[in-house]
C-alpha cells in the first residue's frame, strides 16, 4: 500500500533495531483517513469470506479493525489486556510476552461474545514475533469460530511472527512489509 | 439520540445502581454501524468549533472518538493508560482513580502531540465521577491547547462528572442521559 509507505517514510522514526515508532500515524495519535482507507484495503481483500466479525487487541489495533469491520458492515471485538489473571469464568484468558513493553499481559475475550458460528478476520496495527496473535489465536481456537485470516498493517519481515503463522496455514495480508531496520533507516521489502 | 437508547434498552444490562455493562455495544464489542452515527452526530454539534484534533482515553472510547475524528476530517490522539509512573521526560502524566476498576492509572500524552495552536475535542463513551475526564482536562492544560467540549456517548447523570465539567464553564454533550440504574432499572432523563 504505497500511501501508507510514504506516510510511515514521512512521520515513523526507527527507535532501534527491531523497533518502529508509529506513535504520529497509529499508535498514539491517528491518521484517521489513512486509517479508514487502511480499513477498505483489509475489506477488500477478505471481502469474500464472509467475516462475521472483525477481532483485535486493545489498544493500537483499534481504529483500523473498526475501519475494516466498518467498511465490512459488522462488529468489532477487541480483546482486553490484563496485568493480572484474575479468575474469570465467563471469559477465555491467554497469556502472552508484549515485544516492546518488556512485560507479560493477559488477553481477555468473554466468552458470550465469539461461537462456532462466527467467521473472524483478525486485524492488528503490526506484526513483529507474533506472541500477542498466537494468544489471540489460541483464544479463537477454543471459541470454536474460524479464522478467515489475518490482516497486519505493518509486518517486520525481519521478525518471525507472520512466517509463522503462514507456515500454520493461515492466510496472512499486511499492507506493508519491512524488511530491516538497521543503521536507523526503514528498508521494505 | 433515539438510535442509542434503543440499542442500549436491547443490549445492555445494568450490573449494580452504579454500573452500566455496554460490552455488546461499545466497550469490549462496538456496533460499528452505530458508533459511527455517533461520530457523525458528535462532530454535527461540534462542527462549528474548528477541531484540529479529536483526543479520548484507551480503550472503549476509541472507536467514537475515531468516527467524529474522521468525520471531522482530523487527527485522533488517544492518552495511554500506565500501570506505573515511570519518569517521562517527554509526556504530560497525570494519575486517576478509575471508576469500574478500583485501582489507580497515570494517564500518558507525549508532549510534541499538542501544542497551544490545537483546538480539542474529547470523545470519551461514558461519563460516571468523571475522576479520568478530569485528569486528560487537566494534560490538555498543561499543553496551552484549548478544549473546545466533552461529547459523552451515556452520561450517568445521578454521578457527578458531567455535572462538574459544566459547573466548570465546559461544553458537555451527552447523547443518552441516564437518571437512575436502580432496581435494575434504566432509566433515561
Amino acid at each position: 500500500m504505497e500511501l501508507l509507505k510514504r506516510r510511515i517514510l514521512e512521520e515513523a522514526s526507527v527507535l532501534s533495531a527491531d523497533v518502529l515508532k508509529l506513535d504520529r500515524l497509529l499508535n498514539h495519535q491517528v491518521d484517521t483517513a489513512l486509517a479508514m482507507e487502511m480499513g477498505r484495503e483489509f475489506a477488500r481483500r477478505f471481502g469474500g469470506e464472509r467475516i462475521t466479525k472483525v477481532i483485535t487487541i486493545e489498544s493500537s489495533g483499534i481504529p483500523i479493525a473498526f475501519a475494516t469491520a466498518y467498511t465490512l458492515g459488522v462488529p468489532l471485538v477487541f480483546a482486553r489486556r490484563r496485568k493480572t489473571l484474575l479468575a474469570e469464568p465467563d471469559a477465555w484468558t491467554e497469556r502472552v510476552p508484549a515485544f516492546t513493553k518488556g512485560i507479560v499481559t493477559d488477553l481477555v475475550v468473554s466468552r458470550h461474545l465469539l461461537s462456532p458460528d462466527d467467521t473472524l478476520l483478525y486485524i492488528d496495527d503490526i506484526i513483529a514475533n507474533g506472541d500477542a496473535a498466537r494468544g489471540l489465536i489460541r483464544i479463537i481456537g477454543q471459541s470454536g469460530a474460524k479464522l478467515a485470516g489475518v490482516g497486519i498493517a505493518v509486518e517486520k519481515t525481519f521478525q518471525s511472527g507472520g512466517r509463522l503463522l503462514r507456515e500454520r496455514g493461515i492466510r496472512v495480508e499486511s499492507l506493508v512489509r519491512i524488511a530491516s531496520l538497521a543503521d536507523g533507516k526503514i528498508a521494505f521489502e
